[in-house]
């Protein structure tokens, strides 16, 4: 090897780990503007709601950071193979945590609709399944950092539980509308923060998808698993006649 | 130039055509899923919607193909700024399409859960929406197609008057679900699939913002502009004392 190729390879070593470096940097904010947002609809904290709003922006450069530094390697250091399929999976995955800062920042913008009706057992149920989407988005970063595609699959199988959880809320959400008209703005915001929020899981799941791809070269294959049954759930308001008894 | 290097352009221009007729194709078969969703919806045609959630599978594989194109290109053509620039392009707005594809299959598999109950005003506002979705797809493809960053710009700029249709339409669903308890399964289901819709005219947006700076090297300043303020949104139902008084 001549001095000038060692040199070359080291440069692009060096510029793989920076791009590295701002994806877990862009994804341990989105994992931050997640829990805070959920935390915020908890406490019912509005200043803070809005303060994650605001925050959203941060993520949205780091994107247009990433982006730039993928073209730049793209076109100064012209990976091929292995090296290419991951300057390609930054930029995927930097689009997919962008979206997940998205959903944060609308659970933050809805909770503040929420200030005055906090239903907390639905609330409980939220912020279980947020812990659940938050820990993917974790561990989905590790599998992508430690080029380990088992752990990605991992990520990807256990969509299936968040997608479980949020059918549960949907339909228990729809009950709660039902008791009273008053519950049917907050119980619809809460409804949207549900579904955000299992868009994030979709998300993650995404990412699993593209670190498996950019480790092994091949496809998860068959579909994603699916427990999101709640596009075809009719849930039915207790018959007048039945005098309030079961559901 | 010598005639190996024509050769490499010429093949090159091949190649990049060859990505654009995949854009286009994937583009036209997006705008066709969510025409074909809301005329299901609209019709109550249930074995219609069935047949366009088994379509989505067609736009999964053509981003598959455009996703390893793209890559073949950057590896064997190397470009630089400006084709850099239209190559990741490609890969960003298959993105997109592939996303409002799956909006459009959630379209189609919500209409299955309202078969019963078909709010026929809801549902023409809905179509209304989704026909503007539409044409701002098609107009964004074009724009791409044609490297017009004004035509982008403009796709850009109209998303606010199909945010403001999505916050009208909230409003209007949360009201007729405060009418009758057996609204709320039905209306749950018909804001969620206006949702979608604003959501796919949201990626209509992106793919502006990623033609704009394709053809500009800028970006598009100031974030998008912003007409759904739904998020913030908070409907009373009448109360009991007004008598079935004004909305």
């Amino acid at each position: 090897m001549t001095g000038s190729s060692e040199h070359i390879i080291r440069a692009y070593d060096d510029e793989l780990q920076a791009l590295n470096g701002l994806i877990a940097r862009m994804g341990g904010l989105a994992e931050i503007q997640l829990a805070a947002a959920v935390d915020a609809l908890v406490k019912g904290d509005a200043e803070r709601a809005q303060r994650i709003v605001a925050g959203d922006r941060a993520l949205d450069e780091l994107e247009q950071e990433i982006d730039a530094a993928v073209v730049r390697m793209l076109a100064l250091r012209q990976p091929v193979a292995g090296d290419l399929r991951s300057v390609v999976a930054a930029l995927k995955i930097a689009a997919d945590l962008e979206r997940i800062g998205d959903y944060a920042k609308n659970v933050a913008k809805r909770s503040t609709a929420l200030a005055q009706s906090r239903q907390m057992e639905t609330l409980g149920a939220i912020a279980r399944m947020a812990r659940l989407v938050q820990a993917g988005i974790k561990q989905v970063l590790d599998a992508y950092l430690q080029r380990d595609a088992r752990l990605a699959l991992d990520v990807w199988e256990r969509d299936r539980e968040i997608d479980e959880m949020y059918t549960g809320l949907f339909r228990a959400t729809l009950t709660y509308m039902m008791e009273d008209p008053r519950n049917i703005t907050p119980a619809t915001h809460l409804l949207f923060i549900a579904k955000n929020i299992e868009r994030m899981g979709d998300h993650a799941t995404n990412i699993a998808e593209v670190v498996h791809f950019m480790v092994t070269g091949n496809r998860l294959e068959g579909g994603r698993p699916k427990g999101d049954t709640s596009s075809y759930a009719v849930v039915e308001p207790e018959s007048p006649r039945s005098g309030g008894e079961g559901r």
